[in-house]
């Protein structure tokens, strides 16, 4: 009698029909532990478990950091309050701004908040020791203050941009020997840059986005999945997802002016005044850019949020990587402009390209929200310091100069993003399962779920 | 057989059973693509396209302030670094405070937050340049520091007032105009109070409120549709988009007591802690008052979320309008008590008679968040003043003059409000259908989505 | 005809199917109003309404604060602007930190947030009118400035505390109540404590989380309700109400080095400066502590978020209680790294312990959240106190002075801890029904939801 129904089958149906919904998690997770779908006999049903990696490394780190704070020093020195205020834009912008930006990812969101949490509170002491070193030897002594800590956080900032790269495809264990590794490269490439090129501290640090995005792209492409060309599987977002990123999205966007600003010599309030503004006028463009260039682009005439809440960031970014060279408030706004229009269309066209032509995946569209647009402030900073420029002589040798700054930058971010990548490749680390990408239940306990089973 | 059911005929079912569930806007989507409903040969499926409409329109605004940023100079004073935070705060209530605040709307969050978030830079770009026409005429020159920002964010607020009563039911293109007509009408309104009444700056921006929602009201009036006396069907919250709004409007609560006070001039640092201290005692109770009307007023003595939100918001708006006149605590928490009631009754009872009756559909009830507690700040200015004036004839002037600055603005607002109103009625601007009101699919991508047609 | 299926059948079976997913609220609500399940006939369907009881007092209380706010007087006093930037820091983290900390409730979300920030309003204009007694008494002036509301927000808090102990298992009235009678036994605390130990304003503050933690933990043990120990239906977390939670613990976690240097003596910045890098240091250890804790102890190796998101503030809490007596970074590190692993293991361990040992039932982990930290912080004090006192009469003195501090603390926060319990144990109060515990529908209004019954 075909016109009858078994119980299973009217289940299966609605089943079916259930699943083609997207963005409820949990229905879905207690769908597939209903007993009719059976895992494939070779593929085990959970992610690896991280106790015996996680644990000990994170317990491993805390006993260094602890006994290496035996040799800090409070800096005995009253601290004007107002650093205190920008302090905590940066610190708002570290922990809540970078964590929020990846929670689009609609079954990631623990992850995307937490893990960045941690990596940030682990880089941040990590970079408070590296950049002690140099005291410590001479003194004994690592002073701590506010402005060590924000330094410490903005080095850590580099990590957390390549973290953006990968996020989703690797564990918490590879995540914090990304940050290890990371931020000693990043402390070197500056220490290299300050010794033998003589760059600024303020233009040294803001090259974290180009050595950031280059080394996070390295990393993603050594770490590359066989299958995953088509995209994973839960890697989409939804109508409440996207807004808790638009969140962090616009937490970066209205404090990016501090970022800009903050280390800009105190004893120049007028070169702070006009970071500030600058890099408010270069955010606003970039705002109306982005929409625009997003619109234009789609075939249907509509939006995308994710593409937006990337690319509203790019003038901030090319602002910041130029910002000793911007006076005027035009050139700042057409940087803005520029870096709004590469990066809408770098998302929009080189996300892709980069997956098919190059099996280069890249999460969170680092490329493109820090890659480009650095590489066009670098740009920038050079033609506007040309332009200046009234001798020829001087001229060329500050254009070999910064030529030579972006090339050692690259190379050294390059190739210690290629040795991180050979380190973390290495199956000792327990990398997820392809189908357990993008999902938090690989790392996070859902108790209530597990009731149900 | 009557007993026997296809497998279609299931499937329509459940999807019945399903579609009764209010708020999780994904499975609707599903469900609607599904070939079984057929749209109507009349009315196209889709929202229209807004590529011809939108890109070139932003692209055309975006060249327009490049251009005009020619003129910009960055104002060579140092600014105390105090005066950034204050900045700050309020541009966290511009960006994330009233692009949240309607997030309440449960397929409309991407919309709510993104389109404020474009509207408030290029209403923010749009005044800087308006206000500096007066200084580009004499210098040829237009200064730029962190005052004149402040001061054209304060001016885009009254168009991001007016965005919450048309909100849902008009396309991103319509929003722009409405903020290139409303903040030329603004600067107006304030030129001509300043230039004939002599109106103070600081009680002439808060003039805001007033401006704004009567703006608004007329705007939604003008542009009311027919068959929305029902309401729109999608115009609903959800457990989580009411958590999205709580968190706008906590922020835009937290931070009021700057916005009432930044514009208070530095040299009197004792009115500057009157006005925080003022504001924040009128908040909190407009935040108690706002509980007990609710829950006094509602038949099963249930608490609303959504009028809460804009409630416990009166008492900041009501002393700010009246905030010269505001010298004891008693003063701003009476005010701040009247502001809550005026505001919670008018959202209970008002805001559903005012579309009955008058066909004006507003929908993030402008009139009774900034509208009605706007009208009490400015009667307790006046009742303020005239009690603390010894002098007949002094306070019958100052009455007379209080009362001209109240017409005006209303006059002009209306006025403007009605231009803009017609403007933006033209079916050239292709406003979505009723049945893509409010609706985030008409103006976004969810490429998720779109797989599964 | 067994094969057969009536339209009813398949409905609850699809019902059941659906029914098993956590999480999705409205849907449960919508199948909850079926007519097929009839509500047993002695418990009525819906909690009882709170007209009668919650309007009334809060109106009585309204105008009890407005006749006190006669007696209210801005100090006419120049307050440096820094202050005011630490005001707002506190502000955030009692309105939206404290606030959004329980959201992680899947259904609960309004009451965690809504009902925080009344009680914080409440409280906060309480514990002013108290604070002023004094000063009225004098002068019939209670003297009003950013300082004497800073302090009483941080009165407020310790309600805030207790109130995350019952939170889900008593109505509004009843939180009010908690208020009204904690603030004044605190601050009844702090007075004992002031006159008869002469504790210094900043230490006596800090022990407003152990203070909290017993008071809540007493209430909430004499508030048991018979059939909680197999825990509560609907007290679970999602994906997303937990990124909510993640919001609101960040916001804490960042904010928390001004928690705990705001009442520093602005004389000594340099103290202000050991207090802002220590508090640092010891949350960015807790954090990584609290994860490396959660990995270890967890059985499959997972991450817990919502034991994280408390537990990663332990550290903040112990410096917080000790931070009068430490100097060295590395006595914060070692702090927040014990605190954190005391609050992690206790409530892994303890919560669930307490509840089916001593009947007592914790929502928001307030033991391990504040109290034992709270207690190792003390302890933390007393140890650092003596190591370094070289006169063994003068530590001995101390000691005894300090065990008296805490002894009197938590004699009173018990004792007044119980008499309210007592008070809000009483039926007058309508307390929700069990299965209406941790159900926002209890006390809020979904107009969309009954309009589809």
């Amino acid at each position: 009698m075909t016109e009858m129904f078994s119980d299973r089958q009217i289940c299966i149906g609605v089943q079916q029909l259930i699943k083609s919904r997207a963005g409820c998690a949990h229905f879905q997770t207690v769908v597939e532990s209903e007993p009719i779908q059976k895992p494939p006999p070779m593929a085990p049903r959970y992610a690896p478990s991280l106790r015996s990696r996680l644990g000990p490394l994170l317990l491993f780190l805390l006993s260094g950091f602890i006994i290496s704070a035996f040799y800090f020093e409070i800096r005995d020195e009253a601290i004007p309050r107002d650093k205190y205020a920008e302090f905590q834009d940066v610190n708002v912008m570290v922990v809540l701004g970078f964590g929020f930006l990846c929670t689009f990812l609609v079954r990631h969101g623990f992850s995307s908040s937490g893990f960045n949490l941690f990596v940030a509170t682990i880089a941040t002491q990590w970079a408070l020791i590296l950049m002690g070193i140099e005291s410590w030897y001479d003194k004994r002594r690592i002073l701590v203050d506010l402005r060590s800590i924000l330094v410490a956080e903005m080095s850590a900032a580099s990590a957390l941009i390549s973290l953006g790269a990968v996020l989703g495809k690797v564990n918490p264990v590879q995540l914090i020997l990304l940050a290890l590794l990371e931020v000693p490269a990043f402390i070197l490439n500056e220490w290299v840059l300050l010794s033998l090129l003589k760059v600024r501290p303020q233009n040294n640090i803001m090259l974290l986005h180009i050595f950031g995005a280059f080394f996070g792209l390295t990393l993603t492409w050594i770490l590359h999945r066989k299958g995953s060309q088509q995209g994973f599987e839960k890697e989409k977002f939804d109508k409440k997802s996207g807004l808790f990123s638009m969140l962090g999205s616009l937490f970066l966007w209205m404090f990016w002016p501090t970022f800009n600003s903050v280390l800009v010599d105190d004893r120049f309030p007028e070169r702070k005044l006009e970071a500030v503004c600058s890099t408010y006028l270069a955010l606003a463009v970039s705002a109306v850019t982005a929409a625009s260039v997003s619109v234009l682009s789609s075939a249907r005439g509509k939006l995308n949020l994710i593409q937006m809440q990337s690319c509203i960031l790019a003038g901030g970014v090319a602002v910041g990587a130029s910002m000793t060279a911007v006076h005027q408030p035009w050139e700042a706004m057409a940087i803005g402009f520029t870096a709004a229009v590469l990066s809408t269309t770098g998302f929009k066209y080189l996300k892709s390209h980069m997956l098919l032509a190059f099996d280069c995946h890249d999460t969170a569209a680092t490329l493109s929200t820090h890659g480009l647009p650095g590489l066009l402030g670098w740009f920038a900073h050079l033609i506007l310091e040309i332009k200046n420029c009234d001798d020829h002589t001087v001229a060329i040798r500050f254009a070999v100069f910064h030529i030579c700054t972006l090339l050692v930058t690259i190379t050294i971010s390059l190739t210690t993003g290629a040795l991180t990548g050979f380190l973390l490749s290495l199956n000792f680390w327990r990398p997820p399962q392809n189908r357990k990408c993008f999902d938090d239940q690989a790392f996070w306990e859902f108790p209530h779920l597990a009731v149900r089973k």
